[in-house]
């Protein structure tokens, strides 16, 4: 059985103050002088203290639980870092549920997707009209309990339940280290697990899982496998404007989004697909009937709220004294990856992705790709998760994302 | 690909109103008088009104949509029924969650389930004692979306990934209809539908779904398949005072409870697991954490001010003037059986499941069960289904429930 964290935060925001920390704390293992130690002294306390609330979901609960041995775990991540902005916003976002109301399985019986609450597919079409990173015009909207079931109701949806065999499921390396599992835990004779893209050469039928900007390098990608007969998964959970810039609306035939990675409202368990084919979209919405008949009213009503306030606090802008939603968020990320960078550029032991700035219709102005994760390389280390365990730093291997084990 | 009906409310309240209406629309097609034909036209009239949202999602959509043809669909269940009593506790369970709240993946990462919210476990704890239908002692909790969720999250956790085959999987005929595609429908390698528990013979282990009150039929059930190598799991969904006699606390290894059967709440999609084994629980979670990452926060924070809801309901009943909710939807459950009972009576052409009342521990005096389902035999005709829907009424076979399609 896979632990905890080893699928915890695959595809969550690294909490980049912790990355930012550990950076810190590794130039001070390296650069160590007088003034430097106890400044590394105080600094690691402090982070220490930070980071203990995260341990008891360790893989290895032997290791601080028992011992109370202090490490800091940085295989985690949890999106709690826009919470500020949401406070900000007062009673706008609060909601409130009348016990005698959403008690039915369904919201809109004549939709293909009839657990879907009119009112988030409102705020979603909304959304990405503001925003102008999907074209949702002809889209079945099929709401999911979080992009995670929705991945899975994809590879249920793209399968044939008449193959002679598993059809084969790739995604170019370094991918999202929770996708072999996902794939593979059931032993689903639908679908299987087949590694790399850009090593995938068996023929036939294939699906590629395109995740656009990465995780966990935070590059954009397109498909890798380009032939006939691949069926593809846009997981674009971070294609907003305080991530990447927006070049247009995507615009492809199954694309998953989600809430825990737009807003930050990861506890909501909200992520939506926008899909092109109807019977696709049909199958989906068998999936998750199958799975869990339907997804919590409650959380779509709260997620519409959630998204119309972030169209609104974009549109009013202009207008008024607030900052909107992106805005705040890209100047957060802005900062924290400015204070990553210069603590990596420090020292010589580690690298970061370099990206180059590009137009962003969203901002109007040129930014740079700010990813949710840290993806470092340690430069003269071969097994840079060994080396920073050594150090009490838990981190994922790069093994774990079909990459070079000198990432984490 | 099954159509959505076919699952859809297999496992829901059949909205007893409609069964009760398609008893009376029934006894007046075949006691037909001069009176009786008047108040056919009329009564048919009006449960056409009352029918017409439901059909939008059936599974032939071009019988009804593109002709607008009428018909009732007795496919389908959805328990809004006790709506009337949350709706008289007013303001009571009404939920307020702030925007900023609940933004976290994480729970509690001190219990197994780290998604699981705290309150809800505390009120699933509390409601089991104030109705006495189950022992919390010693066992864990894993919340799930709806109880559909934890029984592939059981299925998952009680297989072996190393198993040569997929472990069967079983239930006694009739059977809840969605058994089998739930086990089927993703071609697991771990686990496989093998049908009628009363007919399995292979040897080795198995897993036993044990659902009591029985869906369709409403009876108690034991384990069927007495042998050494059975895992079972306690599907008691329909055990509350409501639908049958509480005879003592339940114990078992693996047993699921759902909020929209207790107190109607299905639009929550919340149900709950007691599970005995550290590992079994780990495995339920594990399943989960891939399948949704967690499950609605929102929910869970209503779900446990209803459930608080109910059990103060009870305390505080012999103080107050009010009625308790399993009073109140006793005796709905009671008046609408009654009725039911008495159309069916008057004529000769079906029959229902006969009960014999046994002591409730909950109200302290005999009650008899009172199912959330119809299961209706046709005395005369072989294939109850096809021949109501000759009268336009969709029901579902007996068939689908691995029993004789003299049933519906």
């Amino acid at each position: 059985m896979v632990a905890v964290p080893s699928l915890f935060s695959l595809r969550h925001l690294l909490v980049l103050s912790l990355a930012l920390n550990v950076s810190l704390i590794l130039r001070a293992l390296y650069h160590e002088s007088g003034e430097g130690n106890k400044w590394w002294f105080c600094f690691k306390k402090k982070m220490m203290a930070d980071a203990e609330s995260w341990l008891a979901i360790s893989s290895t609960p032997s290791l601080h639980n028992s011992t109370r041995e202090k490490v800091i775990n940085l295989d985690h991540g949890d999106p709690t870092m826009y919470e500020r902005f949401w406070r900000q916003m007062g009673d706008k976002t609060t909601i409130t549920i009348p016990g005698w109301q959403s008690m039915s399985y369904l919201s809109d019986v004549s939709k293909i997707c009839w657990f879907l609450e009119p009112e988030f597919a409102t705020e979603v079409v909304r959304l990405h009209r503001v925003v102008g990173n999907a074209v949702t015009e002809g889209r079945h909207i099929v709401v999911g309990t979080g992009s995670s079931q929705l991945i899975l109701a994809a590879l249920y949806a793209l399968s044939s339940p008449h193959a002679a065999e598993p059809i084969s499921v790739v995604s170019a390396a370094p991918y999202y280290s929770s996708y072999p599992s996902m794939a593979d835990y059931q032993k689903s004779g639908l679908y299987q697990w087949a590694g790399d893209a850009e090593n995938f050469d068996k023929e036939g039928p294939y699906i590629e899982l395109v995740t656009s900007p990465n995780n966990p390098d935070g590059y954009r990608r397109k498909s890798m496998v380009n032939r006939s007969q691949g069926l593809l998964i846009h997981d674009l959970a971070y294609y907003w404007p305080q991530y990447t810039p927006i070049s247009s609306p995507s615009d492809h035939d199954l694309t998953l989004f989600t809430a825990s990675k737009s807003t930050g409202h990861a506890g909501m368990r909200i992520g939506w697909a926008l899909v092109k084919d109807k019977e696709v979209a049909k199958k989906m919405t068998k999936f998750i009937e199958l799975n869990t008949i339907g997804v919590s009213k409650d959380s779509q009503l709260r997620a519409a709220k959630v998204l119309k306030a972030v169209s609104e606090s974009c549109e009013q802008e202009n207008h008024q004294n607030g900052e909107s939603f992106f805005k705040y968020s890209y100047n957060l990320m802005a900062q924290r990856w400015k204070q990553l960078r210069e603590v990596v550029d420090a020292g010589d032991m580690f690298t970061l992705p370099q990206f180059s700035p590009a137009f962003c219709t969203f901002f109007g102005k040129e930014t740079e790709p700010q990813p949710a994760f840290m993806w470092l390389k340690c430069v003269d280390v071969e097994d840079c998760e060994t080396f920073l365990r050594g150090h009490k730093i838990l981190t994922r291997s790069g093994r774990q994302f079909g990459a070079s084990p000198k990432y984490i």
